[in-house]
């Protein structure tokens, strides 16, 4: 499950880890389980990594403050996830059935509030103000970013800056306070904070194109999910955006396929309209921007060990096929 | 809109007012709306009164982290309403239309979180880390309590320590969070804060038994909500305990009538049962025994005017009708 790249911060990794089972060890049965099985089945935890890493350019005032952070962006994600997959209605991520695909509406958004909860206490563990407030205006962005995308749902007529906004609110947002929050416990000086942010922000803003890419090219064995779930839920995503600047003639056809909603053939083909055009290789050159320019932000940074893997980290992001 | 007896406490209030309707202002416009009703459907900012007032026996350091704890208490309160409509369908709360009435699931769950988010925010803005963990921890209660009603449904086997634990959870937890909040953000000793405390938790946990007896006995023009919602919903709150204890052979019947789900005459039979039955004095003798608890609690404390305010907070509580 480790990616190659984490191996200088698997023991820190490790400890986040045990913290987030403990959570799960700790809970009322039904929840206990449910937490068991949102931990077991397996994100990259890129996240706490991000963080860890982040603080590892200036030696960490209190490294344990830096694990309470790491296991609180992991939470927040982790939580995020459980509501999403609820509004979504998705019964699958990673292979995994969701929680939402077992459990009722009431449980599943509480299951997400506990977790949100428990977030909040690790955040509240680092005892630094600035992080605790990082993550809770982390937290409304992600909230933000999301009700945009529920209130811009088919809206043929949003300009591509509307993308850009609700991927930094929904995913962007949570990398770049990973980096922030690693840098600021370290005692890093706030011109590093400031580029480990940029870097962490750059960084999701290419992740998040990256996975709308997947949802058209990915293959279903290896993401675990249905492809073509953006368009099912009319979420217009950047390969939509160029394939339209490309043939604007060919957005009524996409437009009628998508809205059809008979969820299935017409779908599929409006995914393969898109797949098979330039759009594809177009956002995928776009999100190689963005790695890029996380990288040039790194570049004022001391040339320690850590810079290179982040720099590692980068590529790994644009180069993932899950 | 604003309780006779807290007319000491107006003045932070309507800051406390001031700084929840900014967070109105500020949003994502459709969020904008949402809050704004949310606000406007008036609640009676108890929570926040809590605060000002336990923080008002000895001189607060920083008067502006008690506004900021308070508006965290409301917010956080505010959210929990939010989600607990959604999770219960609830289409009507003190006489106004719910959020999930208007929006769709999915923008509700998000607007909750939002709500949270902001909550913690705020008490992130007080700089005290003891409240900011109190804080996260209270959420984390309130949850646990929500999902333990929620798996507890329908089950006439728990024992009456189950309520207790529930009530605890989702209600009595934050009014002691709201005292103790404002009693740390004062510098008072610990034995104060201990006392108001413990003020809080028995005041909630009245607050809340009475809030279970007006689901039976309340009048809907009044309350602004249907009666029997928590039978409705299986939920099984004192006074049913209360009616099985006393009335044994009549379990059964109670029982079949519940769980007919016809939603009309049955359940309205099932209502009318325990609200003729001597099960409802009962549970209002309890009530008044935790309020008695609560004025107890204050005995310790400075003999200040917030103390009397606070004496007359209790018999309220055990005394209204909404």
């Amino acid at each position: 499950m480790l990616l190659p790249f984490l191996e200088p911060v698997q023991e820190e990794l490790a400890l986040v880890e045990a913290r987030l089972r403990a959570v799960a060890a700790g809970a009322y049965a039904p929840l206990a389980a449910a937490l068991q099985s949102l931990l077991d089945s397996g994100g990259k935890r890129l996240r706490p990594a991000l963080a860890i890493l982040a603080a590892r350019f200036y030696p960490p005032a209190n490294p344990e403050a830096v694990i309470a952070a790491a296991a609180a962006l992991e939470m927040l994600h982790t939580a995020t996830l459980v509501h999403d997959d609820l509004i979504d209605g998705a019964l699958l991520r990673r292979g995994h059935a969701t929680l939402n695909a077992s459990w009722d509406q009431g449980s599943t958004v509480l299951a997400g509030d506990y977790i949100f909860a428990r977030a909040a206490a690790f955040a509240a563990e680092t005892g630094n103000p600035r992080v605790i407030s990082l993550f809770a205006q982390t937290l409304m962005t992600i909230c933000d970013g999301e009700l945009r995308q529920i209130f811009g749902h088919l809206d043929w007529e949003q300009p591509r800056e509307e993308y850009y906004r609700r991927i930094f609110s929904k995913t962007a947002s949570l990398f770049a306070a990973s980096t922030e929050s690693g840098a600021v416990l370290s005692g890093a000086p706030e011109m590093a904070v400031q580029a480990l942010r940029d870097y962490g922000r750059y960084l999701g803003m290419a992740f998040q194109m990256v996975d709308d890419i997947l949802d058209f090219t990915g293959d279903e064995e290896v993401m675990g999910k249905p492809v073509g779930s953006d368009l099912r839920q009319g979420i217009l995503t950047l390969p939509v955006f160029y394939f339209l600047q490309e043939h604007p003639h060919q957005r009524e056809a996409l437009r009628a396929l998508v809205e059809k909603g008979d969820g299935g053939d017409s779908l599929a083909q409006a995914v393969e309209m898109i797949r098979l055009s330039s759009a594809i290789e177009a956002a995928r050159a776009e999100a190689r921007g963005f790695v890029a320019r996380a990288r040039d932000a790194l570049r004022s940074l001391p040339a320690v060990p850590p810079r290179q893997t982040l720099y590692e980290l980068a590529d790994f992001v644009v180069e993932r096929h899950l």
